[in-house]
């Protein structure tokens, strides 16, 4: 079991992007070489590598690969721009390297990634208390972020900090990334933790063994209600009825001032045979989390508190 | 496919105790022969035939066919009361056939439990307006309940007099009852349903998709603070801060005036494995809603309304 490096999640060699393959987390850790920007599509189509900012950064990665083969660039751009439908982080990350795809550019763009989640995860931190047990949902990992992680970063630079006493994981059904991959995580950095079934969230924070709830954000409206893997409304609102802080940690890349409130963004309805094999099944993949019940929102720019309306403009202006 | 009738889930015939067996649904649909005390109480144990209603009845019709083989009574009563270990309902189900094992007094057991559950359906019926959408956790059905169901039974009752018009199925995890049994016996008595991830439910509720949550009970305190499996407090923790009704629907020998509140009433933590594999885990297997978040709840002797603490104990004094 090696160190939860940026190179370990994702790193580009002088032949191929290398990329710790997901999708057989936690029960083997093998890597993935990926030798043209089509198999780096592959890659990122068939989940061996997710995340927003995962993705992005293997998608540069990817391109840069095609462009030292000498490899047609437009072919290359098409069919890494196609490997998921949703990712906006993706188009971004390819035009960041769209006129100069080196190596260093496209390592630089890692490094940048990785350093937006250090510095929103040192915000965060400042958040915690003394030996603070924390709940989290879904994985905003490192593995998510090529490299740090933005919720799981908290929690890493907390528990660095000896602020963090240990983490409970929402199983986060029915995909189980919270079960295979942030257990996974915690694991190797060494931080206690015990995985948990979504629906016993609201008996646990009952009891009194949860003192915040950390999760990442896929998109923030201008308003600040927050669109999320599912199960991250319900986990507010439980949080809320028991007087515990909702904590999101995201990249400004996140916040969308365009989008007014939380009832515009549209909700992946996914396959209900991730859910069952057999009956009828709904299978809403995200949910909305009204800014109401968010006590603050994290970016690398800092910590920012409701009025939401007012404090997320002044983020991305500045 | 059959209906969902008493004797197709658990029946007592001259020389064997048939049951369903639960745990091989909802893939196949198998009879269980279980010719001896013994043969039942393994059934039992392994959860072939599980809810507390049903495995009375089970341990009813054992000790019955052991008086019509001639067989040791003692130590058939011995090995059905140890067969599971909280299940009050078995051992008091054993104390009502131990003076007259006969064919006729475990039928009518059976028969009396089924009325009970008819009878609170009927009742809990009448809180549903037309065209209400359900939803409902775990299995409080006909399977749990040796034929008619507490909470299902309320699905199904409303079904039949028009007033319901569709049911929403929380898996349950970590054992899947909602999406084994509870999606199957609604198929089998052809009431629209989908399964939904337990984290689903506060999102679905948002989007006003859910008129009503109804649940069964395991124990319910003097105050009415009622023990039910995990993720029943959650539910209502959502329904409460959406405005939706919650109702419990239990028979009056989940009553239980000698435990004052909730807080009193144990509860059973499982084997972390039944969640993950491989992770650290906890497992609680049940939870307690506190009587301010639950409507009204519903037995076989009608609709009792807040303040609990004076409206159940007329139940039982009645």
């Amino acid at each position: 079991m090696g160190e939860l490096t940026p190179e370990r999640i994702l790193r580009l060699e002088p032949d191929a992007v290398v990329l710790l393959d997901q999708r057989r987390l936690p029960d083997e850790e093998v890597e993935l070489r990926c030798e043209t920007a089509a198999e780096v599509a592959e890659a990122i189509r068939t989940l061996a590598v997710r995340g927003a900012p995962s993705i992005g950064v293997a998608a540069a990665y990817g391109y840069t690969l095609a462009a030292e083969r000498g490899d047609n660039l437009d072919e290359a751009y098409r069919v890494l721009a196609e490997s998921r439908p949703t990712a906006v982080n993706l188009v971004w990350a390819l035009e960041q390297v769209r006129d100069d795809p080196s190596p260093e550019r496209a390592r630089a763009l890692h490094e940048e990634e990785v350093s937006r989640c250090v510095r929103m995860s040192a915000h965060a931190a400042e958040l915690f208390g003394p030996a603070t047990r924390a709940l989290t949902h879904c994985n905003a990992g490192g593995l998510a972020t090529s490299g740090y992680g933005s919720a799981v970063g908290a929690l890493r630079t907390a528990w660095e900090r000896g602020s963090l006493a240990s983490v409970l994981v929402d199983e986060t059904r029915p995909l189980l990334q919270g079960a295979r991959l942030t257990a996974w995580e915690l694991e190797t950095l060494g931080i206690p933790h015990a995985v948990i079934a979504d629906s016993a969230a609201a008996h646990l924070m009952a009891l009194g063994e949860v003192d915040c709830v950390v999760t990442g954000a896929d998109r923030i409206a201008a308003n600040g209600d927050a669109a999320n893997k599912i199960g991250t409304y319900g986990l507010a609102v439980a949080a809320t009825h028991h007087r515990i802080p909702f904590f999101i940690v995201a990249p400004t890349s996140t916040l969308d001032l365009e989008t007014a409130t939380g009832a515009e963004i549209p909700i992946e309805e996914r396959d209900g045979r991730e859910v069952t094999t057999r009956f009828a099944a709904r299978n809403p993949a995200f949910d909305v989390t009204p800014a109401a019940l968010i006590s603050a929102i994290v970016t690398e720019e800092g910590v920012h508190r409701p009025p939401f309306a007012t404090s997320l403009p002044k983020v991305v202006r500045a």
